[in-house]
């Protein structure tokens, strides 16, 4: 783990863990995974066939694969742990509140909820971790891998929306309906910390958190939901 | 994993798992791991501090871990598939019936209908597998040893209950409803499958299954009903 001097480890801390924005971006990460679990584990209770039911849980599941690594690594660099709590369950609700936002009303838009909505939760931890670097980046990098959910959804529901085009209509509405509230929620999210805006190197230091300052961002975040929509030969 | 010779598999598959009833406790386990994952993930979700979130998605995830070996056994034996998974889905659907006529109106009451429902149908699957030899019951075994769950529970109900004269009778008050709900679940289900209650030993082959058989596996579940209760200082 250390490089044996003790010395040493306490110089990565200062350096790396010890920095304020990473231990919030790791505690970003952490909810992430929290509610990662949530939002698959309630797909997986309203799955209307077993396989689908099975693999929802399954990948509920390993959504908490990075509690581990952040809570060792957070504890190995002497974090305050009330304060990592209360960080990690303020962004949880910040998260959480997409999901509540967004209820749907029958599986196919649950399906695209799950995918245009908890796609872009994770897009936009892609982009605020982005400045990270050492173990905290592979942390982070190794919890926002490609888990295979957006090819899950899209194998389901491509084909029912190619066939019905009443349903195609509804779903993109939907859609729209489900980016919104993921942008709002992202620009929230950044205005309330700034630091990490600063670490990912979105906002220049010294600089306030503008819809301007942001639209980089979201124009990726945009374009990112408007390939998922097209996957689906849905217009975003 | 089989002795070498191919007929030793067949010969083992037809004794143990090609037996239909010992297919269909499998299934009841493989079901029992999917409503597991599904309470204990509610649970986490409406946790009111991040260490029983932590806890309880945990929890929830590791109930998933008999899904392997029991889909690995059933595939190994050539178990319809198409059968199987009607079993599973319809088990799935009789335990889920017990928790969804048991909504709590707060996390205590939560904390009672895991502990007292929850609890109860581990025991049930206990009671059911226990005609179980070989490798099917050595899944079922793991499967179904303490997760810690009761101590969890234990540890946060215990001094409330002490505590607050009025939640303790309210909370025995919930815990025999749930208790009751739970009952009536074990002998639907033992009703509606006969063939795990023969080979659990409780009903002798070629017996009817009715109050009077099926007493003394009520009269257990109940004592280790108590047993709990016991536990949090309530009366049964």
């Amino acid at each position: 783990m250390s490089t044996g001097h003790p010395d040493t480890l306490h110089t990565d801390a200062h350096k790396e863990g010890g920095d304020p924005a990473v231990c919030s971006a790791l505690s970003l990460i952490a909810a992430g995974a929290l509610s990662g679990f949530a939002w698959l584990a309630d797909d997986a209770a309203n799955a209307p066939d077993l396989t689908s039911r099975m693999l929802l849980s399954r990948m509920a599941a390993r959504e908490l694969a990075p509690l581990d690594p952040v809570q060792a690594y957070q504890r190995e660099i002497g974090m305050d742990e009330a304060a990592v709590e209360e960080q990690i369950w303020s962004y949880r609700a910040l998260l959480a509140d997409l999901e509540a936002r967004t209820v749907p009303r029958d599986w196919w838009e649950r399906l695209i909820s799950t995918y245009i909505g908890f796609g872009l939760v994770l897009d936009l931890q892609r982009e605020l971790v982005a400045g990270m670097s050492g173990r905290p980046a592979a942390i982070a990098q190794e919890a926002l891998a490609d888990s295979g959910l957006g090819d899950f959804v899209v194998e389901r529901l491509a084909p029912a929306v190619a066939q019905e085009q009443q349903l195609a209509a509804r779903l993109a509405l939907w859609g729209r309906r489900v980016v919104g509230e993921g942008l709002g929620m992202a620009s929230r999210l950044v205005s309330e910390h700034r630091e990490l805006a600063v670490l990912a190197g979105i906002v220049p230091e010294g600089t306030e958190v503008s819809a301007e300052v942001l639209s980089p961002t979201m124009g990726r975040l945009t374009s990112e939901h408007a390939r998922r929509m097209g996957r689906l030969g849905l217009t975003a």
